[in-house]
């Protein structure tokens, strides 16, 4: 599902600045304001073309929700679908810099779907579980934050489940396949797929100490 | 795989007083008296057959074993086949009692493979996983000691991998199919099974912090 880059996509996306926050550093300690509202704000890194976080965001009218998406394209797409809804804004950002968009404990829960398993050893720290990200996750959702994670990979998810365990996280769910273990899943393109295909989702909450 | 209990094991099980370690409290803290020898001591709980711990006893002469199996017939069947080697003793023993038959820190390493699932609710302390064991083998295993489980039931399997980060032990390696990614496994009779039918072995190894 990998999309490739739209021509001219500098020009087009600036047609979403109601959507997509382009000067989301500003914006650090502020989100509440740019919200007009005190909700807690759930953040997904990688959000993708969008399914997932629109979903959730439906369901969930008294949260607020980032979706934090590297490329632009993808932000494009996404940003289509989400014009209207107004409990949720997208920052088009390495997710290595969130640090910059927000102060600590600004965020109340994150998500991570379906993220790249970079499975090679040298690419380690590009996962998005990599200890220097679990900092970074500590720091931007304080104690009581918690993080849900799915995936396909198996590899990725071994590794990310020894990492949380390893950085001190509490794990309070752990299935080896979701789709199984409960129904009313609010899902992701990939996870369509990949059920479709009878291929099992693996899944775990943890919670910050 | 569950065996019929033997006619007459009581007195059967006798005959072999020189693998089945009958008097097994009036050794803690002496098992190296009892092995002759200062090697550390491995214990499997729940040696079934002794498939295991037969093949690892033969191939690490320098590691003393000892098999926990709470059923007297099973042990019975495993005593014939361990009968001439002398690095593995048999404790016709429930697993509750350990702390009965070892001190503190006697036990290098425990194996808990194709533990009973125990699925109820209700029978969740009987799970060896559960706290009350978990606390059980820290005593007996001390800092730096390890576990090896390994099971094909993966609520259990999820279950004890939660159990094991929430009583804060550290997480070596994980596998969700642990004969896709490691050769030269020395298997149980149960592992043979599942494996010859193409169901993943999932393996945890932890530390003592």
């Amino acid at each position: 599902m990998r999309l490739r880059r739209i021509k001219g996509i500098e020009e087009k996306i600036k047609e979403y600045s109601d959507v997509i926050v382009f000067d989301a550093a500003t914006l650090k300690g502020k989100w509440c304001e740019k919200f007009q509202n005190n909700n807690p704000i759930y953040l997904e890194i990688g959000m993708g073309k969008g399914n997932f976080i629109i979903k959730s965001a439906t369901l969930n009218p008294n949260i607020n929700y980032i979706g934090c998406e590297i490329s632009d394209s993808v932000a494009y797409i996404a940003s289509k679908k989400i014009r209207g809804i107004n409990n949720i804004y997208v920052i088009n950002q390495d997710a290595t810099l969130l640090d910059s968009v927000f102060c600590e404990k600004e965020i109340s829960k994150l998500y991570l779907n379906f993220s790249d398993p970079w499975p090679k050893k040298k690419h380690e720290k590009r996962r998005l579980t990599s200890k220097s990200f679990l900092d970074l996750y500590k720091k931007l959702l304080g104690s009581g934050g918690e993080i849900e994670l799915k995936s396909d990979n198996r590899h990725f998810f071994e590794y990310s489940v020894m990492m949380f365990n390893q950085e001190d996280f509490e794990i309070l769910e752990l299935s080896l396949d979701l789709h199984s273990d409960k129904s009313d899943i609010v899902t992701t393109e990939y996870e369509d797929k990949f059920t479709s295909l009878n291929q099992p989702i693996y899944y775990v909450k943890v919670r910050i100490k």
